[in-house]
């Protein structure tokens, strides 16, 4: 398998559903719990919605969230031990489904914003998401993507291209970190641009005791 | 006069027109030659405007670039000095405007592309240029504003703030740089909603050697 593709993405998941499990249900992550996690709550509350979609909504814990806030969520994960585990421990609705099944797999459905939380980190995967959004999205609908910032998430070049992984900062339970795919700035406009989408607002989550930026968040809709 | 404002950067400009003259007419400015003039110029020209305003025109290059492709460019800046170098030395047409005086100064008037090429380095006076542009900008015109990347630009906290300038890798007879104001992309993204428009696209001009970007480009309109 190429170590650089957005099959081994789902691979390195399947092989790290355990304690990633435990990592949320424990609140293990530090920028998740305090920053992240709020942000996008907000970010969708804020907008009185009534359907929502969670794109890679792994264990489901913001789908959870949402349907206890009496918010209509459906949750939808390519990796089945994820949506097994969401059906059994988590409020909400759940559907196995992979990115490239999306529009196929939730025809006549509409969404009043769809959110994609650090869920978008392949190539291929990333447009075939991109490219199902206008479908799948009412026509005042609201696309939100949260996700690694550019500025501070480049290590190398800033190109577009493949990037080794690191579980930096959880447990020794995890193994075989899953690759992602830099985009740079115009390169997340473009995707937008180019699906027939518009984006609008950039919001960038921050510690606000240190001032670190924790996360871009990408906010757009339909083409006007 | 507070070392930290929108005066001094008139203040600065000032005792800067003879040797800013020369670096642009002598082609001195390494990233401008290569890469952000010509950027910009496509951005406008691909967009077919029939009317550009071009704010912070400085000496004119733009304008007269514009002039000489047959479209009708107005270049306005708060300058005089750089006001009558223009009117004496280069195509097009020229007014003596603060950032302030914007709205009623070109009151009536309607552009289809407004541009803001380097010159948005202040606090209040950008501000006061993006509550102008409403109504400057035809309904379906463009505002973009070519910057300084945030992700490049900045040497302290990721927080809005004033910074020190610097004419590194000009000539020796550059003195005393005017400060500018530093904001965050979201900051950026802020202000076009708050101003009732939107902002629709990134484009990050770059060195196609270097891969080095080189600039910002914030592609906005009328909020639809």
């Amino acid at each position: 398998m190429n170590p650089f593709s957005d099959e081994k993405i789902v691979d390195s998941w399947s092989k790290n559903i355990t304690p990633w499990i435990k990592a949320i249900t424990n609140n293990e992550i530090e920028s998740r719990n305090g920053i992240t996690d709020k942000a996008i709550l907000m970010e969708v509350i804020n907008r009185k919605p009534t359907k929502i979609l969670d794109i890679g909504c792994g264990e489901g814990w913001f789908v959870e969230a949402l349907t206890k806030k009496g918010i209509e969520a459906l949750g939808i994960d390519a990796i089945e031990q994820f949506i097994n585990y969401a059906k059994n421990n988590r409020k909400g609705k759940y559907q196995l489904l992979s990115y490239e099944q999306l529009s196929e797999g939730l025809k006549g459905k509409l969404f009043d914003v769809i959110i994609c939380n650090f869920s978008l980190i392949g190539e291929k995967s990333v447009n075939q998401v991109f490219e199902s959004i206008p479908s799948l999205l009412n026509k005042k609908g609201t696309f939100i993507i949260q996700t690694l910032h550019p500025l501070f998430a480049n290590e190398q070049t800033y190109v577009d291209g493949w990037r080794k992984g690191s579980w930096k900062g959880l447990s020794k339970e995890f193994m075989d970190p899953a690759p992602w795919y830099f985009r740079t700035l115009s390169s997340w406009s473009n995707l937008f641009n180019a699906n027939n989408l518009q984006l609008s607002s950039i919001f960038e989550p921050k510690n606000e005791t240190t001032n670190q930026v924790a996360s871009i968040m990408l906010i757009g809709g339909h083409n006007k």
